[in-house]
């Protein structure tokens, strides 16, 4: 491979030009192996920020990102896996009834999933307060489970473009993180090394999401449907609302809680409808013709569910966990509830325990929210809005402050924005 | 002092908003006590670099950087002091008979220099050719020399704004000299530091210089006269020509030789020029109104050199290095001289050994070029350009390479931009 100069690449990517593909490949091999220092890699993250690159650059950096490690595959399995990823939410527990839903209607579906890091919550944390649950599972348990239950949420391995988990704890530092490629490589350099043959992307846009304006969901959800159909992994991006939390619940044993109400046929609209319209679009991409509210309404998705929780050593009848205090928030003035801001909502669970500010710490498994009303609903004052719990009933006031001017009360009944905003192919 | 996030000032940046003073102060010194690290402080200079930075947030950040270090101030001195600084240039050796004429005016001349890296010389590496010469002084001999001979060129102490030292390594290997604000702060950060009360900056502008074009120059200019007002110094910048090299040297033993010829009352007439507008300036701003043309004929600025380089240890009467090989260069067509490019000679003269790759290694004395003609010339085929010398003949081949394109011979005679182009205060 030729050597090339990290310190002129950072001059020609600053000043506008285009990085040829040698180079590019050069450059993330040379970072993950130290050859390039942190102090050039941040510095070029930040000439990405202000210049972009084109759909061709990023192609060749993200397929530079997978060869740093091992790309699956998954040899054996009679089914078609597809993958779903969301670029996170608040109160975004889709994952937990859709993974055994698509399995229910005869897909395989591999999750490779994360832990929580500030106000949007973790698969993975969620999953970690059914008891006796656990993430780490080994390749071939993977493997078998897939094989045997058809759906498996675990955590990535560490083999899976490394790349990617050094430039991201580096641009995380750096205020590097804000860059549509570089959001779009460090997702699909993962998505696409974990081997699945499609992929549905669930794109969030709105206050609590990574991206709060439509045209920057959309740009990103473009360029990663793009990278995807580069790769060989088909892929569909969904465009929807994260003005508002997704359901009734923010939190973690209070979403999987939400998850088993939709898997039993009940549960809050909106979960029921995006957890419908991304199994719709997986089961498409994996040439499966089943409905999934017929399969959803018949219990065999429960029943996946509870396959999928044993398997990994959790208790699917166990009680889940409770937080030892709560605290209600009233309306303060009558009239119809504007907004819920999933951005206040997400840090006021997160300061209640339910999720965490450094990768150490621990997450309390029933902290969190849940809301009383929608926006929309009428109210009259001294109403309970919401319920905050928590294990440590000193953080009420920090979660208080969170919410101040999150929850807006008025007059008018404006219409909200739909919950799936567009679809990209 | 107020802790901040340098996260957060870099997105702050990165996101065009002016950072506040006391977090510019906390920044610079966190930065150079090493709690900013520096992928950190890379793309914050990344992002300065695209988004620029308000004056008031210059003349705080070079401030920042000076109070890292020790103020130097000159004591017991009974004449003004007055400084110069040069952004560099090709053949640039105005220093060495600048110095000792406006000391023979009657100033004092503290020069603070460095060594050179890449196609520009550095003053120290050119008066290290004189036998015995040495750059380093302590503070009080440095002092003395001011006091006894009225004019000092020595190596510029570590305790002078070490933040700018640290930060310069880190944009040299980052990608991210090139930016005006960073550029401007670096320079006038140690020449505040340096404790002069009148600094007259020459920027040179043109394909020799780190400005290649005049509006960048001439922001650059006008950014370090605002920091030098800001700082209590009088200022005052000259826009000057760097399309072609600066008399007919480059290389350190030639270009002493040069400013010794323009200390005899000889040498090229642009080398001539500068140097008295340059001393005019300085002259002004100490408020002496001597004759610096007058005092350059009377002998009286050699007398100066003369005591200037003994004090520190040289003979001036030893004879200069002379390079073990030279090899002439000729015209391969009858013409008038279009262009003799300052880069190119710059580029060629270190490649036979005037200057240095890496800040460790040595430069050669009596290496560089002698030009034999100046754009505008008249000449014909086969007539000798320019003489090469080096003490490694096998340079002679990358030294060709380096010229080649670099002069140009052609049927007009274009005049030539003038060499002082404006004057900025």
């Amino acid at each position: 491979m030729t050597t090339y100069s990290a310190v002129e690449l950072i001059r020609s990517k600053r000043d506008g030009h285009t990085l040829e593909p040698d180079a590019i490949r050069w450059l993330i091999d040379a970072y993950t192996s130290g050859r390039v220092a942190d102090e050039q890699m941040s510095a070029m993250a930040m000439a990405v920020f202000f210049r972009g690159m084109t759909d061709a650059e990023l192609s060749v950096w993200t397929q530079a990102m997978i060869d740093t490690g091992e790309r699956m595959t998954l040899p054996g399995l009679a089914r078609p896996t597809v993958d779903k990823h969301s670029t996170g939410g608040v109160g975004d527990k889709i994952t937990l009834p859709l993974a055994p839903l698509v399995a229910a209607c005869g897909a395989a579906v591999p999750q490779l999933s994360g832990r929580g890091l500030g106000h949007t919550g973790g698969t993975l944390d969620k999953l970690e307060s059914i008891p006796g649950w656990r993430a780490e599972l080994g390749g071939d348990e993977m493997l078998a489970q897939l094989r045997d239950v058809g759906a498996v949420v675990c955590a990535a391995g560490t083999g899976l473009a490394p790349a990617d988990r050094k430039l991201y704890a580096l641009r995380d530092v750096t205020g590097t993180v804000e860059s549509i490629p570089l959001i779009a490589s460090s997702i699909m350099s993962k998505k696409i090394a974990e081997g699945a043959q499609g992929l549905v992307l669930d794109v969030k846009v709105g206050s609590g999401a990574f991206m709060t304006n439509e045209p920057a969901a959309r740009e990103l959800g473009e360029r990663m449907v793009a990278l995807g159909r580069d790769a060989g992994v088909r892929t569909v991006a969904l465009l929807t609302d994260m003005d508002a939390p997704l359901g009734l619940t923010i939190g973690n044993a209070l979403e999987v809680r939400e998850a088993v109400e939709v898997l039993a046929g009940g549960g809050p609209g909106d979960v029921v409808e995006l957890t419908l319209a991304l199994a719709r679009e997986m089961l498409a991409l994996a040439g499966l013709d089943a409905d999934p509210a017929e399969v959803l309404a018949s219990g065999r998705a429960m029943d996946v569910w509870r396959r999928m929780i044993a398997a990994q050593g959790g208790d699917p009848d166990a009680p889940l966990p409770v937080a030892r205090h709560s605290e209600v928030v009233a309306a303060e003035a009558s009239g119809v509830v504007q907004r819920m801001d999933a951005m206040a909502l997400g840090v006021a669970s997160w300061r209640l325990g339910a999720g965490r500010t450094r990768k150490e710490d621990a997450v309390q498994a029933g902290a969190g929210i849940e809301l009383l009303v929608r926006p929309g609903d009428r109210v009259v004052a001294g109403q309970g809005l919401l319920v905050c719990h928590t294990d440590t009933p000193e953080a009420f006031t920090a979660a208080r402050e969170a919410l101040a001017g999150g929850i807006e009360i008025g007059e008018q009944s404006a219409p909200p924005r739909p919950l799936i905003i567009d679809r990209i192919v």
